[in-house]
């Protein structure tokens, strides 16, 4: 499981930074990609990766500001040219079905695969065998939303020399063993499957904030990420127009990622004002206040290791 | 006056091609810049080029299909949000000006600008002192037009040994004699304009075409162009699938340059199924009908001169 950054810009495209979207690749989990958010040349910019339009099973947009949508329409129509038959769910606000809907129709396009366009409230979005998805309110200039992802604990690994202690050689029965909580053998006796286990597999929390403001109560829904990703469109020292414009400083967000207890902090969304030193300074102030603090850049990926 | 291409590929982006847009810059003629269709990433394009957002009048589409206009959204509010205040007149089919304002409705998007939409038929669109501009119906999937840009002629140059002659030296009065067609000097004597310029400067005609079938008939239209810009989305040997695909071949559209007389020709809107060797083919099928072809790249920039 990693993140792929594909746009950390705010606003507007620079030559170094396009706007906003990011991939969770997920191929050893379910082969699929999740895609947050879709700026204009999201699509452009996968033609640079390994990742295929083909595998993204769920599209999540924070918020309706073009720089997160504009590239919407044609990632999904690119997606249906190229052969994409599995189904797309994109979860966004209210507005998000109307956009989609009304783009698809007047550019005459017709998408080979089922799309289903949820409009979420705060809360569980989903829960599969695997993930727990949930939406919680941001404050920006328009309804926001961050996406808190939580893995469920898997069950450990067999563990061979406790099964061979036992005489059972590798083959079919292993995986027998491991589907099921009792297995009784031929001979009649009974392998408990927790006595051949390693330890459980912790699931990951990855925590993917849209715009907001500074919210200091997030750190109740963000506790204990193994990642979470923050926009830091300000400096510092810009508290006032952070909150005027309805985005967050440097200083907030590793505030909140230092009282959350998260493992690691990505600063994302940085504006074009900040290159070289200045940009550096970003990443200075933020570690001044939690030190596992990274600031995203276009094609930086992070993998998102268990936290053992 | 010249071409700027920004997108040259048909139907989804590649590495190689981005979606279509084309520019018309035309700093020394009016200050300002056309474009010709706006797929996803023109605004993107133009990072890596010296035109200026600020400096767009007017945009026109050619048809609604993602690849020529998903890119409009984003284009109009980065020129507002970096400092464009003039206005922007977009032209285009039906079913534009719902695109444009649900999409800027729904993302919140305030344009610090006037814009105006018009929504057009075949026909004249408009005329300035400068030039005259047509609508012609193509036959596409959808409602799709060429447009027919004709310049008009001016006025020879001042002839300095002619003025000389009449015993004027260089100084104001040579805007003021260029300026009417009869001046009276102090000491009474008459100057008509028309003994002292230079031959008349012949306007050029630029014919862009959107995505069409072959139409014959258009050669009336795009006679004696400067130069015609046309898509070429299949090689010569695939006629049925152009035709199927409402698309032209490239011998069609080196057919139609040939039979409309005009000055040079260039191919858009190719498909990524052409590289290398087989893009090259492309270009000799073409020039085997019509010598002065030109295959359009990203970037490519064609000064349009006067034909003297």
């Amino acid at each position: 499981m990693e993140l792929f950054f594909l746009g950390t810009g705010s606003g507007v495209p620079s030559k170094e930074r396009n706007v906003s979207s990011l991939a969770l690749r997920m191929l050893e989990e379910r082969g699929t990609t999740w895609i947050f958010d879709c700026g204009e040349g999201t699509q452009q910019q996968i033609l640079h990766t390994n990742l295929r339009p083909r595998r993204i099973e769920v599209i999540f947009i924070t918020h309706l500001h073009g720089d997160h949508i504009y590239g919407l329409p044609g990632l999904l129509s690119s997606r249906s040219f190229q052969g994409g038959e599995t189904p797309v769910t994109v979860y966004g606000p209210r507005g998000l079905k109307e956009y989609i809907d009304i783009t698809l129709q007047i550019s005459g396009t017709h998408l080979r695969y089922p799309l289903y366009v949820e409009e979420v409230e705060e809360g569980i979005l989903f829960e599969d065998d695997q993930f727990v998805v949930e939406a919680v309110s941001l404050q920006h200039g328009l309804e926001s939303y961050g996406y808190i992802l939580t893995e469920k604990d898997k069950i450990g690994e067999l563990k061979p020399s406790k099964l061979k202690e036992l005489g059972l050689e590798p083959g079919p029965i292993y995986q027998l063993i491991k589907s099921q909580s009792q297995t009784r053998l031929d001979n009649g006796k009974i392998i408990y499957r927790k006595d051949v286990l390693g330890p459980p597999k912790k699931g990951r929390k990855i925590s993917i904030l849209g715009d907001t403001r500074y919210i200091p109560d997030l750190k109740y829904k963000v506790k204990d990420s193994d990642v979470l990703v923050h926009e830091a469109t300000f400096a510092s020292d810009e508290n006032q127009m952070a909150y005027d414009y309805f985005h967050s400083t440097v200083q907030q967000a590793a505030t909140l990622a230092k009282e959350a207890n998260v493992r690691e902090l990505i600063l994302n969304h940085i504006s074009s004002r900040y290159q070289g030193s200045s940009l550096k300074q970003l990443e200075t102030e933020a570690r001044t206040i939690f030190s596992h603090t990274q600031v995203a850049y276009d094609f930086f990926q992070y993998p998102i290791t268990r936290n053992t």
